[in-house]
C-alpha cells in the first residue's frame, strides 16, 4: 500500500517528541516523511533535514512556505497529513492554516492555549472533514484499549470511583538549579505554555485516559495547586477533585516534583462488580480485582482480550511492547481514517478529544484561581 | 520479666480485632490476659472466657464490675492495663473510668466519638500519668519506622508532595446486599461508629500514617464526601485536600467501595532531593526514589537500617513478618512505657494522635458538610 | 481449652529459630512453655529461663534430667510435647528418647544425620502412636496449602515441569571473612551439621515444598554441589535434577552464596492445563497461569480458597501474615494431633517428610560424590 | 546519512520474526527494504512484497536469483546487506553464498544445523571481513547492556553462581492437539530446525545471555532434556548444569512447556560483593542486591547508567520501550560496523556467538544422548 506523505512542524535536532513521532509513523509504516519546517532556526531545520535524509528543497523556512510550496506539487507527490510538535503556542495557528488548507493533522497536546481555540479548531475539523489525530499516546496502549472495551462490556457493574495520577519529578533539577534542561524550560513560561505547567502538561493526559477508558464525562472539578517554589508562576503540583453525576466522584493527582518519579501514570476505576487497575510504567499489565474472585492480570497477544487491544500488539506475549509502539498504533489508526478506512472510534483521540482536554485545563487553573470552589467543565 | 496482667473489653466471639489484641500480646510476650469483659452479652463473654482458658471468676458482667472487682484484688494479681476493642462509642466512657481507676491502656481508634471527648482524654491522661497507646498498628512495621526515621533525616530535602491511600473493597458486598457481615453493620450507624464510616475508620490511620512519618502536623483540609448509595447516611468514600503550610500540599484517598481492594493503604512522600514510598500489602519493602540514583528498596533485619526499625523485626531478612508482628511491636513498645522503660517516642502512638485524628475526622466532616471548603485542623 | 504443656530443648540465648517456636506456639494459644534445655551451658540455660519468666525448678541440666523429672510430676503438670531446636547432630539422640518416654515431639529439620536414623525414627513414631511434626515452616503459608489442594484437585492437568528454588545470600560474609556469625558457623561444620550445608538446610525445604504440594514423589536424582572455596568442606551451592516418573523432570537449585538474596524461595509446578508459581517473599500471593486465560492470583482470606488454606489466615484479606503466623500453623496441627482432633494431613509434616527429606540429603551428596550421576531416592 | 540498503530472506505473510526485522530496521532509520525472497512460494513472496511496497522487480524467485539481479545493480542501488529470517535450516547456505557475492549479513538464531557449519561461517566471515550480526535480541535491551557493564567493572567482586531460565508454553497447545500453530510446527521437526527444539530455540538464548553479560566462557555443561510427549521426538524442555572453571557453577533451564509462561527469560549473575538480576518481561528494570546495602534499581534514561545502556534508550526515563527498540538497537550497532564506524563490542551479537551457540546445543543434545555426562563445550 502506498505511504501517506507526511510533513513535520517542529520536531528538529534534541526534540524527543518530534523523534517519537517519526520513529511511530515508521513503525507502523503507513507514512512516510517527505517534508518538514523542523526548526524555527532555518540553518538548523536544515542540518536537521541533512542528517534525517530529507530532501532539502522540501525543509521549509516557514509554514507558510511550505503550504505554499507543497500545495504547487502534484497529488502523489503533495504532502497530506502534517504531525504539529511545536511548544503549545503554535499548534493553534499552524493547524487553522493547514486545515484550511486541506491537510490531514496529527497534533501534540495540550491541543491549543484557550478553550476558545479549541472550540474554534473543532469546528474548522467539521467543516473540512478532514482527519485530526490528537496525540494521547496513552490511548495507545493495547490493555488500555482493553480497560476501554472492558468498561463498555459492562462488567464493571456500577463504577463508584475513579482514581487516575500523573507523577514525575523532572522539574525538581530545574527549580532547585542543579540543572537547566533546555526543552524543559518552556514549559514554565505562560507565553509558551499556556496558562498551566503540570495540569496542561500532564494532568490533562489523566483528564483524557479517564474519558477515553470509561466514555463518561467528567462535569465538575475542583481544584488545588501549587507551584512549590515563590518564582515559579505556574503550577507544578495539583489535586483536582472531580464529579461525574450522582454518586459518582474522583480525583486526579498530577506532579512535576514528585522527585525520583519518571512518568508514574496510574489509573483506577472502581466498579459494583469488578475494578480495573494499570500503571503506564509496566503497560502490559492489566488488572481487574474482585470481591470475590482471583485478581485476573490481563496481557496483550492473547485470544482473551477484546478485539482492539489485540489488534494493538504484534508480537507474541511475553515480548514487551512500548511506548514507540502505542504512538504507532495512533498513527495507525490516523492513516485508516486519512485513507477512508473503517477504523474503531477508539484508535485515536479526536479534536474533540482537544476540546474536552482545554476545558478541563482552564477549568482547574479558574477553580485554583478562586479559592478551590466547583468549576463545571 | 514479670508480664503486665492485661484485661480487655470486647473482642468475644466473633470479633477479629480483639483476637488481633490477644495474639500481639502474646507475640510479643509482655503481657498476659487475665480478665475482661468480652461481650455486651454476658452469656457470649463466659463462653468466650472458656474458649480462652480464662479464669471465668475475672470474666465480669460489666466494667463497673470488673474495676470494683479488680481493685479488691493485691497488687501482685491486679490487672495492670487494659485493652479496649469496644465498637467506637464506646471507647470514651470505658477509658475514662479506667484511667480514673488506675489502669493503664490499649485503646483502639477512632478514639472517641467527639474532638471534645479526646480532648478530656488527653487531659486525664496527663492528669494520671498512665500510659495510654492508640493503636494506630500501621506505624508498628518497621519499614513504617524506618520511614519516619529517614524523613527526620532530612535525606529527602523539602517535603514537596505528600500522597496518602486507604482504599478497601468490603463494603460493596454490604451495600449492593449481596452479604451482610455482622460485624461491619455497626460502621454504618453513627450511633455506634460516629460521625464519618469511611474518614472515621480507615482515612484516619492514612492521617496518622502521614504525621507519624513526616513529624509534621496537616494545618488544614478541603474533604469531598461520598455516600456512594442513597440510603446510606455516612461517607463510604472521599478525597481530602492537605495544606501543611507554605508551599506543601497533599491529598488523602480513601475509600471503602473500591471493589477488589483489600487493604490497600499507600504512603508516598516526596522530597526534593529524594523521595520515599511504601504500601501495606508489601509492608517488608520502602523504596526511596531519586533523580540522580537508581531507586533503593529497604527490607527489614539489615545492619543499614535505623535503630528502631531494625529492632522492630525479630526474624532473619527474607522471613516476612505481617501485621501482628506491627501489633506486638506496639504493644512492646506499650510494655516498656507500663514498666517505665526506656522508650522511643515513635513505639507506639498516644492519646495526642488519637486527639489529632479525631480533629481530622470532624474537619473532614465539617468540610464536606459545609461544600467542600477549607478547614482548620 | 487447657493448653497442651510444652518443653523446649534448644532455643536459648541468641537462638532465633527457637525463638521462632516459641512466637509461634504464643500465637496458636494451644501450648504453653512450661520447661526445657535452653541451652548445653547450665547457666546460659538459667538466664534464659529467668528472661522468659519459666519456673526455675523446671530449667534442666540436660534431658535426661528433665525427662526424669518430667515424668514424675503428676499427669495434669507434667510437660506433653517438647519442641527440639538444637543443631541437627542432636535432633536423633534426643527424639529417640523423648518418644520412649512418652513425649509428642515437634522437631526441627534436617530431621536426623543418617537415613538409618531417620527411619529408625519413623518406626519409633509409628510404634508409639506419638505425635512427631516436622517443622517445614513454609507447609504452613496458606497460599502454600492453596497450592496443594489446587494440584490435588487436577486443574492442572498433568504436570510437566516442576522448578523449585531456595536462594540466600547470609554465608558470604562468613566465608569472605568480614563477618563471623555464631549461630551460622555449626553449619559449615560436618560434625554438627552432617553431611550437607546447603542441601541439607535449605536444600531440603525445596525438595519438602514440592512433594508436599504435588503429593508426588521424587524418584531419581543428579545433583551437582559446589562449596565455592577450597577451605569450605561442605556444599554452599547447589543444582538438582529431578525425575518424578515417565515424562516428568524437575529441578531444584539452592544456594547459600547468592549475595543479596535473602530467603528466596520459589515453586513452579507446570501442568498441561494450568500452573502454579509461589514466592516465600511474598507469601500472601499465588499465581495461577494459563495459556488462554488471563493469570490468575490467589491471596488469603476469600471465600475462593480451598478450606485447609482459608482456615490458615485469621486476619481480614489484606492483612499480612508472615513466617510467624505460617509456622504457628504447623503448632496448631499439632496440637489437633496431639489432643487427638480431627485434622487435615496438610496441617503438618509428619516423621515420614523426615525421612524423605533425609534420604533427598544424602541421596544428593552421594550423587555428587559419584561424579554426578543419578541415585535413587 | 543515507540509509543502508537492506534484502530480506523470508519473512513473508505471517512470519512474525521476519516483520519484527522489518519494523526494527525502520526504528534505528538506518536501513530500507530494497529487495528480497519474502516465501518460498513465489506468488505469495509478491503478495508480500506488494502489500509492503517494494519495487516487484526487486521480489525475486529465489537468493540465486536475488544475488545474480542486485550484483548487475550500481553501488548506489544494489542491495548492501541482507537479513535471514528462515527457518534454522536454510541460515548457512544462504549466508555463506551472500558472504561469498560481498553482502553483509543479519541472521536469525540458531545460527546454523551444525558446529562444523557454524566454523565454516566464522572463517568465511573473518576472510571477507564483512558484517555479521546474529539477533540475539535480549541483548539489545539497555538493561541487559548495563549488566554487561556492571559485570565487567568489577563491582560483583568474584562470580559465585549465574542462574538463566527461558520457560515458554506456547508448545501446550500443540503437544496436546488443541491448537495448531503453522509457523511453530517447522520447530518439532529435526529437518528444519535441527538437533534441538527447547534449546535450540530458546536455550541458546539463555547461553548467549550469559555469556554476553559476563564475558565467561561456559567450559563444561550436563544436560538432561525432556520430550514430554511421546510422539514427539526432540526436547522440549531441559536443564543444563554449567561450569565456568574452578569455583563458578552455574544453571540453564529452558521449558516450551511451562503453560501460561510468555517468554519469561531471567538471568541472575551471584557476586561475591553483589549481584544482578533481570527479567525479560519487564525489560527495564535491573536489580543489584547486596548483603549489606539496599537493593538498587536500575533503570534507562538515566545519567547513572554505563555509556551503552544509556544511549541504547531514546525516550525520557519512565517511557518504556521494548522488544522491537531491543532488535532496533542491534541493528543500529550492525549499520555502524557496515558504514565503517565505531561502535562497542556489546551492540551487536558476531559470528563468534554463532558459533558458541551451536557448540552449546550440540554438547547439550550430546550429553543428554550420552545418560546426562559431563561434555566440553
Amino acid at each position: 500500500m502506498k505511504k501517506i506523505r507526511m510533513g513535520m512542524i517542529g520536531g528538529g535536532i534534541g526534540a524527543f517528541i518530534g523523534d517519537a513521532h517519526r520513529r511511530a509513523s515508521r513503525i507502523c509504516n503507513d507514512f512516510e516523511l517527505v517534508c518538514g519546517v523542523f526548526d524555527a532556526n532555518y540553518e538548523r531545520s536544515k542540518e536537521f533535514a541533512t542528517m534525517e535524509g530529507i530532501d532539502l528543497s522540501r525543509c521549509y523556512e516557514s509554514v507558510d512556505a511550505m503550504i505554499e510550496a507543497e500545495l504547487k506539487l502534484p497529488d502523489g507527490e503533495r504532502m497530506q497529513s502534517v504531525s504539529i510538535v511545536t511548544p503549545n503556542a503554535l499548534h493553534f495557528p499552524f493547524a487553522t492554516k493547514l486545515l484550511r488548507n486541506g491537510f490531514h493533522l496529527v497534533c501534540e497536546k495540550p491541543m491549543t492555549m484557550t478553550v476558545a481555540e479549541a472550540v474554534e479548531l473543532e469546528e474548522l475539523v467539521a467543516k473540512t472533514g478532514l482527519t485530526f489525530a490528537l496525540t494521547h499516546t496513552y490511548t495507545g496502549y493495547p490493555m488500555v484499549r482493553q480497560m476501554r472495551d472492558l468498561v463498555a462490556s459492562g462488567v464493571l457493574g456500577t463504577i463508584q470511583r475513579i482514581d487516575a495520577q500523573y507523577y514525575q519529578g523532572w522539574i525538581n533539577s530545574i527549580i532547585h538549579g542543579t540543572e537547566s534542561r533546555i526543552t524543559g524550560v518552556w514549559r514554565l513560561d505562560p507565553k509558551h505554555a499556556g496558562a498551566s505547567s503540570c495540569m496542561g502538561d500532564i494532568g490533562v493526559h489523566a483528564f483524557n485516559l479517564i474519558e477515553y477508558t470509561t466514555g463518561l464525562e467528567i462535569k465538575e472539578i475542583l481544584s488545588d495547586l501549587s507551584s512549590v517554589k515563590d518564582d515559579v508562576s505556574l503550577d507544578l503540583d495539583g489535586t483536582v477533585l472531580l464529579r461525574f453525576g450522582k454518586n459518582l466522584k474522583g480525583v486526579i493527582r498530577a506532579s512535576q516534583v514528585c522527585g525520583g518519579e519518571e512518568n508514574a501514570i496510574t489509573l483506577a476505576i472502581y466498579g459494583s462488580k469488578a475494578s480495573l487497575k494499570w500503571a503506564q510504567e509496566n503497560p502490559n499489565y492489566l488488572y481487574m480485582l474482585s470481591d470475590t474472585e482471583p485478581t485476573r492480570v490481563f496481557k496483550p497477544a492473547h485470544g482473551y482480550n477484546e478485539k482492539l487491544a489485540e489488534a494493538s500488539h504484534t508480537m507474541p506475549s511475553g515480548h514487551p511492547e512500548g511506548i514507540y509502539e502505542a504512538l504507532a498504533n495512533i498513527y495507525t489508526g490516523t492513516a485508516k481514517s486519512i485513507r477512508g478506512q473503517k477504523f474503531d472510534p477508539g484508535e485515536f483521540p479526536t479534536v474533540h478529544d482537544g476540546v474536552r482536554g482545554m476545558k478541563f485545563i482552564h477549568s482547574v487553573v479558574e477553580s485554583n484561581k478562586k479559592g478551590n470552589v466547583w468549576v463545571s467543565i
